[in-house]
């Protein structure tokens, strides 16, 4: 349920509200963003939806009552119907611009990942990405470079002028990571991992919210519920492809998410190409797919040498033809009155 | 196994080695359209094939003998490098020009139909597309209004200069169908109807091969295949959307696809965004993301008053709604160098 | 909707109110198996459901008037609560015997099949399967012997005294195969090849009618329902797979399908288990747990020489291996209240 | 790579096999229970696999040195044959009982827990199990009752004697429920959270490790492989059902993962019939279907109450059902040999 006041209701009108929102064992929620004020009201509501409705509506101040038919609130279009814009650091996802994160999956060492950082950047990348925890199936297999990773990250950082996205696996390395990095990701693995949710949620970190590989975009906007709930209401959520029975691909990208998503929700949408198909010969096509279906962005593996990458090398681009790619997203960005 | 003769062979020696081919129990089969000839062997090789390269290798006009990697010969790139291109009364599927079918799931009177074939036409589709033969999950359900059906495609095709699709469901009906109509259809619930398939082709009428919604595209390009080595090459593949446990949407486009598909053979892909998403509000979306990965072609469904239409009302665009997204279209796809 | 009439109704109130069926459009269907007779009323009834209820309950001998909630009507256990019990040649499946079918995936040699026949007879099987027909996904594969493998099942037949599970794959072909089958078996790929469904619904042959590997057990009953619709009750539905994610196993065995469809049909339920798992290593189990579970028979692959198989050895059993089996099922029946 | 000594190795042979492995950069981890001295060598062996075999198979002492086909080592039956039993209080889990572990899906009050732990046990289960920390989709749903559902349950355990199973969803609450439950259990949106997968790693608590919903059975393999390798062999797989494209069960219970699991792993096996299914109509043939299989155990869910359960309701047996089901279930473990 949301209750939007009257555009000249007073400071004491609305207070009036939220008190009576936890005096019935609700929490109210309010909508910093908008020209007029809007409170959610979060808790489980049952069956006296309807009687709270007329109730809330007797109340001085208040210009409307609506129930919202989702699970969602917070992240619901019904409540915020502006697109959100996640700053990072000056870069805008999800406003006209396209933004492109790119980078290798693992940082390696300092000079591989200036190397790759200064090259995307003379393509036209905006932010760079790369991992310094990694979560790997096998326990034996590279787990990155850790806290390493990250101070190399923040050196790409400062050669290159690009904002860093990286993983955080852990509740007890939010801080660490949130030291070094721009965009806190959540990986597919941890969607759920609720208490990572809401410890992101507590800063105001962006976070990039990967779609697990076994969830339905409905539950992955459940957990962005849980981040903005906790009051950090920079999310960004990230289609990474699904696990079906189609084998030809290491996952099946659902390009439906975009749309589905974008109506859904405030949020902004980013896809990323390399997970959700695993092989760098798709990546282009599928790219130029996600930005002419609306993608507000897309994380793209880019590897100087990918024969030699510690982790996922089948699906990183090269440099060159990373360069390629955004030549080509320009024009198709353009093509949906966008740029990149 | 492929053999590629040399560009001189004379037909004496093409002659001895297709002879020979049979007398090992094996089929030759002869591409037609390339310029020097290639003899796809078919046929069960197992154990002896390292010996049989060797063994037609040292054939007097041979040039080389490979073997191909796939299960699919006659779909193959490797058989046949260039693109094939599927003409339908002069349109060209397969081209620089991206070809889109539109029309109603089913033909529901000749008035309905006259008015949307002229109506997307004016739009700029190439194709009408509406279903005479309806195969309907009930037995309950409008079953299409069968040979009735046909005739008012036929009329709705000289009325509007727009060759048909249409679907045949029963080997019996083949015969008909290609009496009225320009393209087969092949449904996703008979992606793997053999005896439909081997019926098919033994026509030389294009066949538009819609993937079953549970099969993987290895299996869709052997269905291809199966058409194929019956003799007819004009097979279009069609991506339709697959089932996942993702239930937001009607189906999981798969957009991967596009890619693949286009790597493994050389067949035109098109995309069905209607069926691959259930829900024309995302049809706009899926439509512009096929075209920009590549897709040949778009079938999508467009009705006159879709809230009345006796099958799958949801899924399509009104006329109006059809009119902006070619307008779209043609942007997206001058952005990939193609046309609409 | 269902008419349930008196058990005093006379001929002539249920005659009139047949008429008043047919008269507004519909087509009435009289389930021949019950003390009181009960009508189904078959055809697309829309929003004038409750006005129809309440205009046929007035009519003279009318008990009940019932909206049925599933969209299959013949099929659902509201319209036949009792079990139905198919019988072939004697073999009723569907009643306390778990009746089990095995043989070869493919018939191959008049000697082997007698040979397997005979030695699966004597383990307790209560009939043979095996194709003659096949449908392989590549055209190129072992497409069976045909008619020669037809005739050489009826010999095995009279050799062993068991009925023949066959399948058949074309409209043109469901006369012939019924000549030597008593038992047609509709393959996955074909489980909506709804012109084949009509056609095997004509006869009054038993038919196993499998499920599609990528369909809802929804799907699977209206398919069902189609060959009911058309006259013949004696349908058997099998679950063989279906495809998922999980590639350690040829498909994944969807066990709660059978409790699902005992629930939702009145029709028999057989497991396949050499398809469903295609790893003879997980026959034994899968096939313990299908008894277990509820399930009414199984279909179990048996070669003689398994790595010799000209199609599917990995999943065949050998005959000592099934034999083996046979006494592990006799008392898992028995645990359940089942024999074998 | 495992190398097996000779029964008759020294305490020196074996110790430099050992520092063989660490001057070579990779850990060697040996197996304390059986009767000679096994070491797998872990790490990322690449390419000098066959040299390495060669290296070790010539150190005085070794027996044999075998690759390990499977990415798991630990978790391996090459490396384990014999079955792996867990004991917990004195409970084993792996053994000829089949150990059934039943309660509500969220511990609610002490009286409830109290009542269905007296009940159940009553009915022969053998451990109890209730939610303290629920992960939950919505962040507005009851999210469990915390550290007071952990005293609940030990009070339960207290009455009954039935030691107590129960999830742990945080590293930071991994020695608290470690304080008061008996078995760890890892929940299916964290089964590749690989933080908490070391930490429980880190203790000796027999840990009931769910797989993820989107998981191959091969990335459950691999997630007890994180737990084993820390040094924690106390681990039990649980089936609880995958994602499909089918919707009449809340999940496809994957019952060939128990044969697959068994052949893998030398790990007990548990299936949890009521998430599978979601659905308590299917829960009792799931469950004979499960033991008949081969399963070691059922997780079953029972609620006093199932229309007021504040989680999970649908799913739940009332504690008669339960009852009935204990009493079948005697029948099946018997008919394959196992006891319950």
């Amino acid at each position: 349920m949301i209750i939007i006041m009257q555009t000249q209701a007073t400071s004491d009108q609305i207070q009036s509200v939220e008190d009576e929102i936890q005096r019935i064992g609700l929490r109210p929620f309010m909508n910093p963003g908008v020209e007029r004020k809007v409170i959610a009201v979060l808790g489980a509501l049952d069956a006296k939806k309807a009687d709270l409705v007329e109730h809330f509506y007797s109340f001085p101040g208040v210009d409307r009552v609506d129930l919202i038919s989702h699970l969602w609130k917070l992240a619901s279009r019904e409540y915020h119907p502006e697109d959100t814009i996640v700053d990072v650091c000056g870069v805008k996802i999800g406003g006209v611009q396209v933004v492109v994160s790119a980078g290798p999956c693992s940082v390696e060492s300092e000079e591989q990942m200036i190397e790759i950082a200064l090259a995307v950047k003379a393509s036209g990348a905006h932010l760079i990405r790369g991992g310094a925890f990694k979560p790997r199936t096998s326990p034996y297999a590279f787990q990155g470079l850790g806290e390493e990773g990250l101070k190399i990250l923040a050196k790409a950082r400062d050669e290159s002028g690009l904002p860093v996205v990286t993983e955080v696996m852990d509740t007890h390395d939010v801080e660490l990571v949130a030291e070094y990095a721009d965009v806190l990701q959540i990986g597919t693995r941890n969607m759920q991992n609720y208490s990572l949710l809401k410890r992101v949620g507590q800063t105001r970190h962006p976070v990039l919210l990967k779609r697990g590989q076994g969830c339905k975009l409905r539950d992955q906007v459940m957990s962005a519920e849980y981040i903005i709930a906790e009051g950090n209401p920079n999310v960004i959520l990230c289609e990474r492809g699904i696990t079906t029975f189609e084998d030809s691909t290491r996952n099946t990208t659902d390009i439906n998410a975009v749309p589905v998503l974008k109506q859904w929700t405030h949020l902004p949408v980013m896809v990323d190409p390399s997970h959700a198909t695993g092989d760098w010969r798709y990546v282009s096509s599928v790219s130029k797919a996600a930005v002419a279906a609306g993608a507000d962005g897309l994380l793209v593996e880019v590897h100087n040498d990918p024969k030699r990458a510690l982790s996922d090398g089948p699906q990183s681009l090269r440099p060159e033809q990373f360069d390629d790619l955004m030549r080509q997203l320009r024009r198709v960005a353009e093509a949906v009155d966008r740029t990149v």
